[in-house]
């Protein structure tokens, strides 16, 4: 089963506590391509410019990453700039050029419009809602992130694909934000009514929590000595939860459990160096080992 | 087997978006005692003014607390007013008046000075450190609480009582404050150089770490609907997590990992109403069904 992610490929400028990186590639659909790829076939749907060399397409090539949905246009690629807090838990966007982004008009390559598990990574929410036009069948799970900007100036967009979406992955000041209520119960609550069956609640270095039917789960947060940079670390977890939920196939009690774990993995490994530079050289052994870490520090006998 | 539990009794004014009590029974010793004693005999010592009536030592009867450690004073009980924010995650104290808590020197009754399990609740540091020296025997575990007012103007004391203590539970700001590391995993590790061969960080609404030998384990926050009055939450934290390691007479990893989902359940429990009206009115099997709920909550299979 082959996973479909739509969203950005970016250049990003980041500083952190821990250092400064000028220019590296970026982008919520490349995180969450990579991290997905380890557990399932990926189809990326974005746009780059022609300042995207084969260097940067390094990053998809010997993995299971159908690039044949990357539009090159002419232009710059969508340039990303921020600055992390001494704490990390709050950045500033210093620079956005959104370049050939601008243009974007996501157009699915034929072979990919019978694709089951779609992830649509946070862009405007009407592009989002053209994308599950051009599939040709009825999908088994469509999973959606987006961000404060969308809630603010296309909240009318946001609703209409919110209908058609299953899964909506979106960090705790966002729901707050988008449902009106401050408790996160209520929020999730709210937010259902709104068209997903489930919300999963990014809290960061707090972890994440799922609302799905009757279940209540929430996943830590890998305590980690050294996190050096936090960019991509949600969209890594969106990569971990829905490349493994394609992997499965199924969707159910368990199988969402298991995707909430492997997207904390992702997102823990995500924070540990700059840019996509752990991510991209992990081993499924590593994976299977931190997943079990992930047990160990949960796992308890009354 | 016993827990000591040597901390305030006092009366509270609270207000918080969910309402405003201007007089309730409150103190870290009296949380903690109520919590302990669904799991184990407590012992408390602690000190009262003349305004502490038999409605108020109420709460203590009809449970296994001997409350003979309980000095009744001329004067009036310690008092403490608060104001929570609309997110309750920050409060301001509006009034402390220490009043016989000022003169307090905790004395333990003889027959108390066997107890193998101590919880030294937030109190003056050379206090903590002579209910140590009144003990007749090497206890088991000794817990300590502390606050940043200690962190800020009785550290050396504080070191001191350190040195004896097997496990410190402090929250995150104060973990941080005392380590001088922002890292939790950096914290605590210095921390255990100062004594405690454990560290509980307690992180409210985020749930709480536990760091101890090779382990770290991660209890979440019970998301709960509604969450009236956070007052004593840590502190009911703390008497659940004793309450049951006393209980258990064992001090390993898997009574370690149970001592913190009990702690969190109480803690969990404490917060729905205010003061301790939730935690009083508590039934067993309660107790035992919330616990099942945090490993609904957690559990998960690769």
């Amino acid at each position: 089963m082959s996973l479909l992610i739509v969203g950005t490929v970016a250049f990003d400028a980041v500083e952190t506590p821990h250092g400064k990186v000028d220019r590296m590639l970026g982008g919520a659909a490349t995180y969450a391509a990579v991290a997905a790829s380890y557990f399932t076939p990926v189809r990326i749907v974005s746009v780059v410019g022609d300042d995207f060399s084969p260097r940067e397409h390094a990053i998809f090539r010997g993995r299971p990453i159908d690039v044949s949905g990357i539009e090159r246009v002419n232009g710059r690629t969508f340039f990303w700039s921020g600055r992390y807090s001494q704490d990390m838990n709050d950045r500033v966007t210093v620079e956005t050029q959104l370049n050939v982004l601008a243009g974007f008009d996501p157009k699915l390559p034929d072979h990919f419009r019978d694709s089951r598990f779609v992830f649509l990574a946070n862009i405007q929410p009407s592009l989002q809602f053209r994308v599950l036009q051009q599939l040709n069948i009825k999908p088994k799970l469509v999973a959606l992130d987006t961000m404060n900007y969308w809630i603010e100036g296309a909240l009318p967009e946001l609703h209409a694909v919110l209908r058609r979406v299953d899964v909506l992955l979106i960090n705790d000041s966002e729901a707050r934000q988008l449902s009106g209520r401050y408790n996160l119960v209520d929020a999730a609550a709210r937010i259902r009514v709104m068209g997903p069956q489930a919300v999963v609640i990014k809290r960061g270095e707090h972890g994440a929590i799922l609302f799905a039917g009757k279940t209540t789960f929430s996943a830590p947060a890998m305590p980690l000595k050294l996190v050096r940079d936090p960019t991509g670390a949600g969209d890594s977890f969106a990569g971990g939860f829905m490349g493994s939920l394609t992997a499965s196939g199924r969707i159910n009690d368990a199988s969402l459990r298991r995707a909430m774990i492997y997207g904390s993995v992702m997102g823990s490994f995500a924070v540990e160096h700059f840019g996509l530079s752990r991510l991209r050289r992990l081993t499924k052994k590593q994976i299977g080992a931190r997943a079990r870490q992930f047990r160990h520090l949960t796992h308890f006998e009354l």
